[in-house]
């Protein structure tokens, strides 16, 4: 499983390229974006579709959209949340019309709780976490899909444009429920368009990327509207803290949650995978496996912002002058830092909340 | 085809049997309801599901509500529409909370037109027909499929509760677009039970039974929800003009629309297949074959209210002492006379219709 790891954004590693190689992706190209953003800079961003439009759209100041999506049945964030948010942050940044949808239908739908209850929690919890994280709630457009009769119109009428065959081929299965959340995603991608038809990105995980490719289908038999198909951008998973291809709620230990109990946290991070040897003899002779180590990827993808100051960690860690233990503390107090920001922030959105601005439908 | 026929409604013939054997639906008692409308009396309405508790509901003064819809593409109603709508006359008439829906979302799917046009369209004919027709509009709640988010809501929800199969069972096809309208629909008839859980009824051509089927099915997996099974109570079609089991508009003379122009319709009646023999002296001396005459057939189900008067044309027809030019005669005249009041009924409902009651939407 080590294999994905790509510590320093050196290259993409196998499972990668081929995820690329499978669905038509582009590989990534950071030189297509100004000012690009640790996770584009050290390739934790790997590829997207129709990336060279956003570019452009960004160097020449044309108008275009980004648009992310919160799933409130969730209690709390985990760090692959994070990366989509300070993707939407750096497009945010760079122009873009922003466009935050909550998914309370879906909610409702895939977990059994009620749209007031879906919707309470997004407003107390989730938005005020994206904006924690970096979003800037004056310039994004924030909606709940329960609300959005445009949306839930788009899905009704993209129905027309997919069979039930090629809905298969792309998701694998095809049941009504799974058919009402996909449609009305592409309805969420391509509500934006509905004022101004213009080019927007989508930035996901790559597991994500079947959305995408129902909506470009959909657009693409749908030439008379004339809609953009929309862009993705997609990063790497961040991977599980015991070595596993990504972080999962299912395997608690794994993965830390945003927020979470700083002692749970300490205690995760010094059980975690790592790249020290046997022992520290052998370690001072050798050096970290800094490719296998989990530690080193969680500063490398979430907590060490500058370029210079992660490389010096990867040359004395990788010399074996860096012991474990000590990688283990520098990322735990990183985190620790990291973490109680986090929740001072969430505490100081939270009463910016009701001052947002929600799309009202008529 | 002409089996299907059943003039007087003395029984019901062999194709109404098996459908109500092939789709376990209870034969139509007209006992069960007080002052049985000419559809009731004249076994033109043959079957139905759950019909007792909604005579329950009529004879102890509970509360239920009758609920239909409205396609708004088609340029003019035919008489099975009018069929629909004295099915739903006659449950306001007997206390019913009641409920006429625009499908404007599921227009603007399979038609093709825009949302907009959909509305304008049913606020221009459609409704202003209904009222027409003897809807009182000052007891019918009205709303747009698309402006109603709690019947989109509730689709969504419904998704999780059938799968493909059962979809295809149902149905025998499971298209995307055919699930959501089917979806949406079953939104429609439970939604009035929102407000209230109460009984209601659906008058339909058992051609729409399907609907009635997923909707039960439905509510028999959503047990905590406490719905109501819908009821349902079917007509037959009206026959075509030239011996068809249905008039249909895909063979334009079979069938006279509403409106009409008056020299067509008189063509159409004066072509229509009767009961007549080859010639006068074999129509006297064997009488008409009434159980194969379309003209009767429209007398019967549309044209003639009274028993009585109904009666008296059969004996002499049958008897033939009636000529089939003469029948056709006399039903053209009472065609006319029905078609001028219904045109003039319209206009004057035209300009009530700003003032209905239209569902708010929040």
């Amino acid at each position: 499983m080590q294999k994905i790891i790509d510590p320093w954004g050196s290259g993409l590693v196998e499972d990668y390229v081929k995820l690329i190689k499978d669905f038509g992706l582009e590989e990534f190209d950071k030189s297509l974006f100004p000012e690009p953003n640790r996770l584009m800079r050290r390739h934790v961003v790997f590829s997207g579709r129709d990336l060279g439009i956003i570019s452009m759209c960004i160097k020449e100041k044309k108008p275009y959209y980004v648009l992310s999506g919160i799933m409130p049945s969730a209690e709390r964030l985990h760090f692959g949340n994070k990366m989509v948010i300070e993707q939407v942050k750096y497009f945010q940044d760079h122009n873009a019309k922003t466009y935050v949808l909550v998914a309370d239908l879906e909610a409702a739908s895939t977990r059994g709780i009620t749209l007031e209850e879906a919707q309470k929690r997004a407003k107390e919890f989730h938005i005020p976490a994206w904006i924690a994280l970096g979003l800037n709630p004056k310039k994004t457009i924030f909606y709940f899909q329960s609300q959005n009769k445009d949306v839930m119109h788009l899905a009704y009428k993209f129905a027309k444009k997919i069979t039930l065959n090629e809905f298969r081929a792309i998701y694998g299965q095809a049941d009504p429920s799974r058919i009402f959340a996909a449609l009305t995603q592409a309805g969420d991608i391509l509500y934006p368009q509905l004022e101004e038809r213009m080019p927007g990105i989508i930035p996901v995980g790559v597991d994500q990327d079947p959305h995408l490719r129902l909506t470009r289908d959909i657009v693409s038999r749908s030439k008379s509207e004339k809609f953009f198909s929309p862009s993705s951008i997609y990063h790497k998973f961040t991977p599980s803290l015991n070595g596993a291809i990504k972080m999962s709620k299912s395997s608690p230990d794994s993965c830390i949650e945003l927020p979470e109990d700083l002692t749970s946290v300490k205690k995760k991070i010094m059980r975690a995978f790592t790249g020290g040897r046997a022992t520290l003899e052998e370690h001072r002779r050798l050096g970290a496996e800094v490719e296998k180590c989990m530690v080193f990827e969680l500063l490398k993808q979430h907590l060490v912002e500058d370029d210079k100051e992660l490389d010096k960690i990867y040359q004395e860690y990788k010399s074996g002058k860096m012991t474990s233990g000590e990688i283990k503390q520098l990322c735990y107090e990183k985190m620790e830092k990291f973490l109680n920001n986090f929740v001072k922030n969430i505490d100081k959105a939270r009463k910016e909340v009701d001052k947002l601005r929600f799309v009202e439908f008529g």
